[in-house]
């Protein structure tokens, strides 16, 4: 028997053992680069894209991003350096000495001894230029390689921040996460827009149901998320949710994120609008302090300003109903009390002659029934929210919607 | 003009702002009433689900669970509160008094001042027996009940916690989380074993394909994360994936979840092991003292020990090739190098007549490419490994697999 105690020792001997490899020399990131205190010139070693490339006539100037943050780090190096392949987009490796920088721009910057170039790239071959600032709708043609300018790359690290503090908001609250399920037997707002799902047409059989039943991707969590209330109190869900909408709006994506949640005992909307609030706040601030200079870019060069404006002066919530509409992006936040009652339920149920599909929720209320209610809200609404982004393909790294499923 | 600092001051200002309502009694979480130091008596209230019900001439004891923590609150109660509404399952809120506990097996107790049943639950109509630990098998049938036994409650606290734990590993690790895309027109594997996604028959034109192409439901986000590796450098995903696979064995689901990752500029298999290593140590090391009582649980009374046995003395990752396969459990990791030579893979691609639809992906190695990596992480194995369970579809809320799509 091996008990989870001894596992713990286990591991916890592998970790402080010495590493058997040789430490290869500091490498950076370039934000850690940027963060440097007291760079009194340390060699280091940092890896990323070129940028932008200034060629005087002694010194040569490139700026080098490797994603982990809004700002490139400067990188001086003489100018018999120069080459052909130190270009745009190219990848490099480059070896120096973080020293500070004269320049006001940056703290410091990265005294090259050597410059390996990794990958070519050739500027005219590259589909938009990097200084003209192309328009989000444009960069849309290009999934694999929008996400290498400022703009999407500001916009995917706020999300990924985002994703971050929404799983620590709840976690810190008491709530377990819960994967509830992507496919569903369950027709759960009951009529259309749905998806089904079936085996890929090459090896179906046709007569045959991989499931028995049909299968379809789900709409909302909610049903799943109320079973699993009646066990851990407070959870919560955030994943894909899917609607078979034939729009090519800038409001609506076939695939698209839901942050969902549920709790017991609850006593009135105040309650849920308590955590809706709570969720809101801690998410943007985390987002905020993290990555200030990204959200500010959003803000500078794409958000007319009049949503955040128009949101922040509302007082969030301080209204009568739970459903939170911004003005520009549509429901931002659902949520309601549900009904707990057995015999209420049954009745309803037993209209629509739903009672044998849905005897499993009425045993919910059966079995130690409690108050509850939840909410969802609409991830990349959110991310549209605060960043001021006019349509909601441009806070999704893959959009999906009718005719393009690019990639 | 709203910017992200002004957005941050209201913020701020909002949340120190006094709340205007009445502050409630003190209700605690299980988890926290048991918790709770010096406890001298405070007046609290609790809500949970009757566990078990104990009648003595002149007391009363209940246990009272919320899911929030494997154990239940001792409830001590004047024999007079007793009624046959204080039954196995039936959901109470309780008003008393925490006090020190002169049992040996708890530290506090709750002295009952006020009982109130929330909602009935008749134990003969419930399909299980609690205290007879009905087999894992055996609660498969009631996918909404079985997240109330003590099983199931630890197997899910666990998943939650693990959860958390991946995210924080990959963030504190400098990586940006990706949502790649669940629909996708990548045929990814090439051969069968495909979901194939179309709008539902109640609202299809039959001529018509949603997206203009065929879509399916991802069995990989590799390729989407390569596209954003070159532009974040390191870059992680934890998602559902899907394969239409004919097998009820206790080793695969129709649905499930992989943790993924991918890394620019890496230099060996080593480079990408040292991650996989870190991320099984810092998420096994984090369940393990957030909940140790759940995964002695599972050690105790359902792994036979052998596979975490097995798993530990084989001195993780210490082995040539980067795939891990963990006796009784199968895959954990796979991982490799991927081809970042223009011309290499232009040629592979071309031999299986795939140039056109992965031009794409042949641009990730036109601009700026860099050598490469990633590696996916089953993470119902991953639970599997960690808890000794034995069949897959006990570590995930609602399996499905083939002939089965409960709920």
């Amino acid at each position: 028997m091996f008990g989870a105690w001894r596992l713990l020792r286990v591991l916890r001997s592998c970790s402080s053992a010495p590493c058997p490899r040789p430490k290869p020399a500091a490498k950076l990131s370039v934000r850690e680069a940027l963060r440097a205190q007291n760079s009194n010139g340390e060699r280091v070693k940092v890896q990323g894209w070129i940028r932008s490339v200034r060629s005087q006539k002694e010194v040569l100037f490139l700026h080098v991003n490797d994603g982990s943050s809004l700002e490139s780090l400067q990188v001086v190096a003489d100018s018999n350096f120069d080459s052909r392949e130190l270009a745009f987009g190219s990848s490099v490796e480059v070896h120096g000495k973080l020293v500070k920088s004269p320049a006001k721009r940056q703290n410091v910057e990265l005294k090259a001894e050597k410059i390996e170039v990794v990958g070519n790239c050739d500027p005219k071959d590259f589909p938009f230029k990097y200084k003209e600032r192309p328009p989000l709708e444009y960069l849309r043609q290009f999934p694999h390689l929008r996400c290498r300018t400022n703009a999407l790359g500001s916009i995917l690290r706020v999300r990924s921040e985002a994703t971050a503090a929404i799983h620590s908001f709840f976690k810190d609250s008491g709530f377990v996460h819960i994967h509830t399920p992507i496919i569903t037997s369950n027709d759960c707002e009951g009529a259309g827009e749905l998806f089904q799902v079936e085996p890929s047409s090459k090896i179906k059989v046709p007569e045959e149901n991989f499931f028995d039943v049909p299968a379809f991707l789900t709409v909302s969590g909610q049903l799943h998320l109320e079973v699993m209330s009646g066990a851990f109190t407070q959870v919560f869900t955030f994943g894909p949710t899917f609607r078979a909408e034939n729009s090519q709006s800038r409001r609506h994506l076939a695939e698209f994120y839901m942050v969902e949640a549920e709790i017991s005992f609850v006593e009135s909307l105040q309650d849920l609008m308590q955590v809706m609030e709570g969720l809101f706040k801690s998410a943007t601030m985390m987002v905020l302090s993290n990555c200030p200079e990204d959200v500010e870019l959003c803000h500078k060069f794409m958000a007319p300003g009049q949503k955040i404006r128009t949101y922040a002066e509302k007082q969030l919530f301080n209204v009568a109903a739970v459903d939170l509409l911004v003005p520009g992006v549509g429901e931002l936040f659902g949520g309601s009390l549900r009904e707990e009652r057995y015999h209420f339920l049954e009745q309803r149920l037993a209209s629509s002659g739903l009672t044998e599909a849905y005897q499993w929720y009425l045993d919910l209320r059966r079995f130690g029934s409690v108050p509850h209610g939840g909410f969802g809200m609409g991830f990349e609404r959110y991310l549209q929210c605060i960043l001021g982004i006019d349509n909601i393909k441009d806070v999704i790294p893959f959009p999906r919607f009718t005719h393009s499923c690019l990639l």
